[in-house]
């Protein structure tokens, strides 16, 4: 049998002073936190796109990254690619995986004959999906890099472009039922517009959800319907993206009323694009009950594009894994690295070490965020901040009892409010104490002498 | 009678070549354009914080302004700024004006001092505006500049801070019943957070929407229901502010339900901080149905704050006045110059000098959108570029003939679709005939020979 | 002979009124404005890689613009390319060009060969420029593209990499000799770090001076010392740039005691990124009398990476002449349009009229610069403004007469200085006229009356 | 005695597992770290501006901090501050402190008197600091505040302003010599511009020039010239400052020949906001000899102004500790604090509370830093990193033996060349194993197997 990483075995967990850069320091599958297993609290996924077909090339530069599985043809190649990646599953012990229809199978000269390459691999993925047990989180249409997408898929200005961005959709979503994958994920980076003095803006958006209510229709149909997920983006490669972050998107799903089926998959570097911390999205999302599924990386605030760089950053993560643990977890969703090697690591190994980093990383941020929650570090905080709303007028307020008026009386005879101090520096400098340590020794915010 | 501009008459239109300082070179209230006079297309308001409130501090440094209205005591400046404020409205030939509550009358030292004041001020109010004419565009409560809205006003941690607030928006209402204004605006500026480590969002968002509810039902039992009005920023002063953006705020209206009652307050500075052009914004606010009412204004795309620079940018405004066309108008709302002068620009006579500049250039830029619409310059590219919608596979799409199944059919024939250029280098040097120039010879797209 | 644009002629000047999508309508060569033909003022350029290779690709699609060039091989294709070039350069009658090593010949499988395609082409060109009379304005080495200079050139870690990058500005010098280029350009692209982590920012540097004395001290060797150029940049490709800004340039290269023989090559997207105004730059550069070139395009303020746009925005194109004839022109440099067409504009003929686009809005910007200039509208603002350094106290400062002593014995009997108001918003209505205009009715700053 | 802070005692070392507020968990003074103690290392400052005067106004809101040093005047609330600062700066443990000449005393109606009452409070604080030992880390002349100095202090427009700065520069100088402050700042917040329309940027340069110039001859004149230092900013309050970054003001400090006199006094915030990294900016001023001293704070990414929040991101200080490890410590300079409470941590408590926060996060990055260092982890990459240059053709290069015709030489037979992996991820995942711990197992770069 083939095998595209000859001297590594499959990546374990060694503990925090292994020094073996193909050990996990930090993941250990089976180790239980708050209840349930960390594999459990952390359905990883690997994307295809990053990790099998991403080369090197930026916008001013070449090929720099040594792949091993070019074969003498395109559909060859396609196949090696299936077998390099599960052997990457496999070893890195990930259970899940995403892709693009075009990362999978050549598009060939027509529609038609990439339908035909796409089954054709995809009966090969299901093959090596019954055999390993490995699942596919979601699969996706690439609708965004053939130049007949340059203006939109389904808010192209063109209508045969939309034909043919419905029919990438339904055999996505054929695939989907085929590979028993949970979610659909619809990622618009060019429906927006490059201009808007050429654009109808408002027309173009009745069209995306046209698409997306023939593809609820469609799931329906087969007996699939996949939790569909929209993944903001606010600019890039488009001037403007529709669906910029997650409350437009939650804007758009309302106006469509597709709250029912749509949920949001949201990406950490997407998330900074857009102005906002990951945090934020996240907890954006849960207000709309609508957090579907991560993309996990992370950019460079200092960078004004994409860097889809492997999350390392334990401090961001905390606070991420601090969300989706009060959101209950991700239900059906997963999280996915979305994240590419930086371009000077161009070896086939660093494919392993980059996931392996961002692997512990989240088992870092998970094992901080369960000691932050386990401890009520922040909900107490919380609890004891908006006290004034358990009792007396805050409490009349929340039910609904009070109005301008009654306020007016109560606020005429009570203007001398004066808020409490936050000691924010001081939560910050404790907080620190979960997230730069071992946990050996977290200290809970003590009440300040006065 | 006191004046504060003994040597400044009333600013007429006096033509382009005019070399007075104090005339109207483009704005002229009875030119007819596109059917209605200027007056009626340009219906300006002047802010009084800006113009009678702001001193030239900059959080790095002191008064500047030099200001002849200041008296023997609170009550008496906030008096003669009335005076001043209806001569500089007069002289100016500007129809309307907007305000903050603590803006025209001293905040005492309870809060029945401040609605006393208040009383006094309005009374004052209503006499200049029967003697003059002149109208209310908006008013508004300041609900945070004082110390107890660090926090928030109705999203506060506080519940008495909530009443208090509630208290300053029914007197809010009480005095745009007094004054017939026909708008109320909400601008959110500590509705957001410092640090999502001690704040439930989507408590603190319901707490909002509940305030907004008690408002309409106000409005509704004094008979004066105004249009209300949120005006979104992103950040500044909070570190995130909950009405983010146009779309951020669609999503939180309807999440609440508040279509009816709320429509959206746009500000060309609030949109490039949130990353947007100001017509992104208004044409999101029109694909709702809830473009209301604008804050003029501009900002430097090279700087990360709120500069509220007097608009003079010709080329912006054009686009945006385009927006405002095809929205037929600003209906109830009408454009508020919410514009300071730089802090280098402190003597009395550059208040009248700076809104001269910032009418002038909406004239300009109304000329200029007039005459793209006339000569339908960019509805013509639209028109064209959309074409595929209006006959065999577009119309069906549009008319719900078509599923994913139907649409894969012909897609699977039609899968050699090549887009048009959009030639839009051309379009833009095209487009600067229509406002770097007197509009005597502009230009339609000419169809490019092949 | 072949042709590439068959249906298009010579584009000549035909006026404002001329509705010829292939004519200029305000480049007229021959006009004489402040003494100098427009042709003289406006030294145009045509960078090869923009117009002759860029396909359309960016990081998120693939081939839009279809180009009629290709040929059997790669060096067929090359020589099309020069024959394209040139009747591209002939009928927009621009007279200088501008291009990498590896845009006008194929790499090969060696150095070696490479340098053998470089000579047959440039024998081409050299061909092409005799028959035709247009001028190489500068050449340049690729030096970021290829795998090897990932991590930098001349910065590299490894010293091999500068040994290649040696070799390719030493062919470079060779063919500027041939071509008799008067200017050689260095952008650094990969100059720079992807992290600190691992880089040795003043080793680098260090080395980057080393090559650039070895090519100055090999431009004496062959009698052709051409002007060198740095180009800045911040960000992008790298996540660092060292020449980051003009600032940042001129530190570097006063540091290794290279002020004689380096100027900047200054882009006016380069400037934004970095976030400053194009005139900034180009202000800055003057001050250290080191404007040597520009690359003319423009960039979106909104946009955090480099769009390249082809310069349409009149406003800063007046900004930015207005700063080339205080500077007297640009000496040898010239005006390169570093522009490339947006994806959508995927036509042959767009080549043309985005050229066409961009020269008239340099010929905009010409002419409202020279009328600002004729009628100094912005020198006698500055002459008011600083008038108190042309007698008494100021003048004695600038005479290096005052001491702090001095100075303190006169601060203490002058402390209340008052600053005249900027009137800025005045000012900047005024300019609007010079701008937005067709000159007719221009306005001079007036006198405020008190 | 008067005492501010009754009922906390002086702050000491506990410990880890410390539940005191008022305590050190990481900062333990006499702990000896790489051969120096902690004390050493960590020459803390605590700025005057932040901790004595800041009242939590921000530019959309009042006074929020509550104070008890305010007296019935305002030279009795300055005294009441001195006594209140060396109490904070006792019980803190910090043994420098740094201020503006306007932080300390009123300015009084002239600048006669404002001097008197500097004489006054500096009398009072030379009495405090011979009580405690602690020192004057440097002063500075507040040339920014002042209406006068809108249009910048050296670089006004107004010969009369530069007189005025002059004169508070000798008395800065006076100051210094008489507190023996062994540093003297400028930071230019107005030598900047609003618009380049009105601004001669390279006279107003020269100007700031000639001030510097004076200041060190009389620095040499009254026998006390003390490192002078410039602290960048990019823009606030000024649209653009000149100052630009370490970079910008190292063309300037080159651009004038001061390099003997001025080196850097760098601000992590101030980094940010000009596009670059804390550590960047440091290493940038190493390599020219110019680091003195640093700004300890942080800023918000995300945003787009100064927020000068109190350092807790432990990563971002072990970055910037160990360049100033790397740089063998800060010479004369050290770390002040030019941080400010956030506008919700209103309390007297906080401000001890905050800087606890910021020296512990010090400590843990020298603690961090250290670690690094001593084990030689990132010193070990980049010796391997960059070894081709110890030998062969790398050591030729670096010996001045080659030029551009033997490198083409050497090149021609070696364009084979082939990087080898950063492995960037996982140096970042090891790196994490000396941040986010407690340093019992850091793991240094294990070599991958192939």
């Amino acid at each position: 049998m083939t095998t595209y990483y000859p001297t590594v075995n499959k990546v374990e967990f060694e503990g925090r002073t292994s020094t073996n850069p193909f050990a996990y320091r930090y993941y250990n599958p089976d180790q239980v936190v708050l209840g349930k297993t960390m594999k459990e609290h952390l359905p990883f996924a690997i994307a295809y796109w990053h990790t099998m077909i991403q080369d090197g090339t930026d916008p001013f530069g070449g090929v720099t990254n040594k792949r091993t599985w070019f074969g003498n043809s395109e559909i060859e190649t396609a196949k090696n690619r299936v077998e390099a990646f599960f052997e990457i599953l496999s070893k890195l012990q990930v259970s899940y995986f995403c892709f693009h229809d075009v990362d999978i199978a050549p598009q060939g000269n027509s529609l038609e004959e990439f339908f035909n390459n796409l089954d054709v691999i995809t009966d090969l993925i299901k093959e090596k999906m019954d055999e390993t047990g490995i699942k596919c989180l979601w699969n996706t249409a690439n609708m965004f890099s053939h130049a007949r997408f340059n203006n939109g898929a389904a808010s192209s200005n063109n209508a045969e472009v939309f034909a043919l961005a419905a029919a990438q959709v339904k055999k996505g979503l054929d695939i989907a039922k085929k590979l028993n994958a949970e979610n659909y994920v619809f990622w618009g980076g060019r429906e927006g517009y490059e201009t808007l003095l050429n654009t109808d803006l408002a027309f173009e958006q009745d069209n995306i959800a046209r698409l997306f209510k023939m593809a609820i229709s469609y799931g329906e149909e087969i007996g699939h319907k996949p939790q569909f997920l929209i993944e903001p983006k606010p600019k890039e490669p488009s001037k403007h993206q529709y669906d910029f972050d997650a409350a437009t998107t939650m804007a758009f799903i309302q106006k469509y009323g597709l709250e029912g089926d749509f949920k949001l998959n949201l990406e950490a570097n997407h998330a900074t694009l857009a102005g906002h911390t990951f945090e934020h999205e996240l907890c954006v999302a849960r207000s709309y009950n609508a957090l579907g599924s991560i993309d996990a990386n992370q950019g460079d605030l200092l960078l004004g594009w994409d860097t889809d760089e492997f999350p390392t950053n334990v401090y961001d993560v905390t606070l991420a894994m601090y969300e989706i643990l009060e959101n209950g977890g991700l239900g059906k969703g997963g999280i996915n690295f979305d994240s590419k090697v930086r371009r000077s690591s161009h070896e086939m190994e660093d494919l392993l070490l980059a996931h392996i980093a961002g692997i512990d990383t989240f088992a870092r941020g998970l094992l901080n965020a369960a000691k932050i929650k386990e401890e009520s570090f922040l909900s107490d905080i919380k609890e004891e901040r908006y006290a004034t709303y358990k009792t007396g007028i805050g409490r009349s307020i929340l039910e609904g009892k009070e109005d301008l008026k009654s306020l007016t009386e109560y606020a005429l005879e009570h203007d001398d409010v004066e808020l409490a101090s936050s000691h924010i520096e001081y939560v910050k400098s404790l907080l620190n104490d979960y997230i730069y340590s071992d946990h050996s020794n977290t200290i809970k915010v003590q009440p300040i002498r006065k």
